[in-house]
């Protein structure tokens, strides 16, 4: 099957956790935030009066006649797919809790620049952003590496769930990756004292296929209209 | 099967969704969080080093021998336990996938409160809160609202999927009381423009196995340690 992927151009976003369980499996698929009528292919879905299961937001990907939204549930759906997660149902649970887990450390980090929500630009809230960035890299942000780390101990090391890669995995060393961009100091500290997550980024991101695409043109560079954002000012 | 349902005591919180639920199919279960030792409880779970698979944080329910964490996840795994999900896998993944969106929504509801992070009070923030309640009021909630009135009217207006009730439907009416709780004003107007919405949580909430919960001493009042809080003078 030939999947659609449907993000918005120009960053990486939330759908680059579902591009990299694609690109990991090797996956037919076409990227259409790489066309030129993206938004209108979209909105179409948005807001298309036919669209009987539609998504409330991208990224949301078309398999056959299905449409399947939100990231956690889209990479539930490739877990099983394209085999990047546990064939057993509690293995399979676990795997998408540690994803929505990962979701919520998104959704952190992403608030950093947007503490006052998402309709205004951070150039409107950068004082409150200050105070949220002192907050996320002082507190939440050990806090979910901490939990992350502690994890990855409790099976041995190599992957957080069994012996085999799964899409957590892979939305990890993203989340890492993000970080590095968004914090690099407070990242470069917080992952010399946590060897296993370290390990865990270099790994996957040095896997034959993720290396390929990361090479690629496709993989677009972290920027500041993006989930992760670099802005010295916040204090790191 | 006797589920535990574990979670902070004196609040609804995220998990009154896994209640709700539980409630509806007349499950057999023991919420910790009525009982004295609820916290020490909860904290053996979180830190145990004898946990292989540890919740990063409550609700957590356990069932048998697995324990699994993450709302939305925990009503995957009990919407296909109490059949409250529909059977076939592209109508779980929709109901997932709603109850995700609903995950969002109420995320938003509660950064009205707590724009500058979780770590801090409100009473830290209430500057920051007025002016994250007037984008919350005037343009996120009524984007919810009308995307979870559009897919009741795309099912044909009864329940959200399908001709049966799911933990969906269930979690919605929450936040509409959630919702009616906090914003009275705001959310009485919103409803009387929304009438598919207005009668779905009407009908859940007179369903006699919730209307017996919902009148019993298990059900919380809403309060302001909660979720949905209510601070007339952030506007409504």
């Amino acid at each position: 099957m030939k999947y659609e992927l449907y993000y918005w151009p120009g960053i990486q976003g939330r759908g680059e956790f579902v591009r990299l369980a694609l690109e990991e499996a090797g996956a037919e698929y076409e990227d259409v935030a790489l066309e030129a009528d993206a938004i209108s292919r979209i909105r179409a879905f948005l807001e298309g009066a036919d669209i009987s299961r539609p998504p409330f937001a991208p990224p949301f990907l078309k398999a056959g006649r299905q449409i399947i939204g939100q990231t956690p549930n889209i990479l539930l759906y490739l877990g099983e797919a394209l085999s990047l997660a546990p064939k057993e149902a509690a293995g399979r649970l676990w795997t998408h809790q540690l994803q929505l887990t990962l979701g919520d450390f998104i959704d952190e980090a992403h608030d950093v620049h947007h503490p006052l929500g998402p309709s205004l630009y951070y150039e409107q809230q950068k004082m409150e952003s200050k105070q949220r960035a002192s907050e996320f890299l002082a507190s939440r942000m050990p806090k979910f590496l901490d939990y992350f780390e502690r994890v990855l101990e409790g099976n041995g090391g190599h992957f957080l769930v069994g012996r085999r890669i799964t899409y957590a995995d892979l939305s990890l060393a993203q989340v890492l990756a993000g970080l590095r961009y968004a914090f690099p100091a407070s990242t470069k500290r917080a992952l010399r004292k946590r060897s296993r997550l370290a390990e865990l980024g270099e790994k996957v991101f040095a896997r034959p296929r993720i290396r390929r695409y990361l090479d690629s043109p496709r993989r677009l560079a972290f920027n500041n209209d993006d989930v992760f954002r670099r802005y010295p000012e916040l204090g790191d």
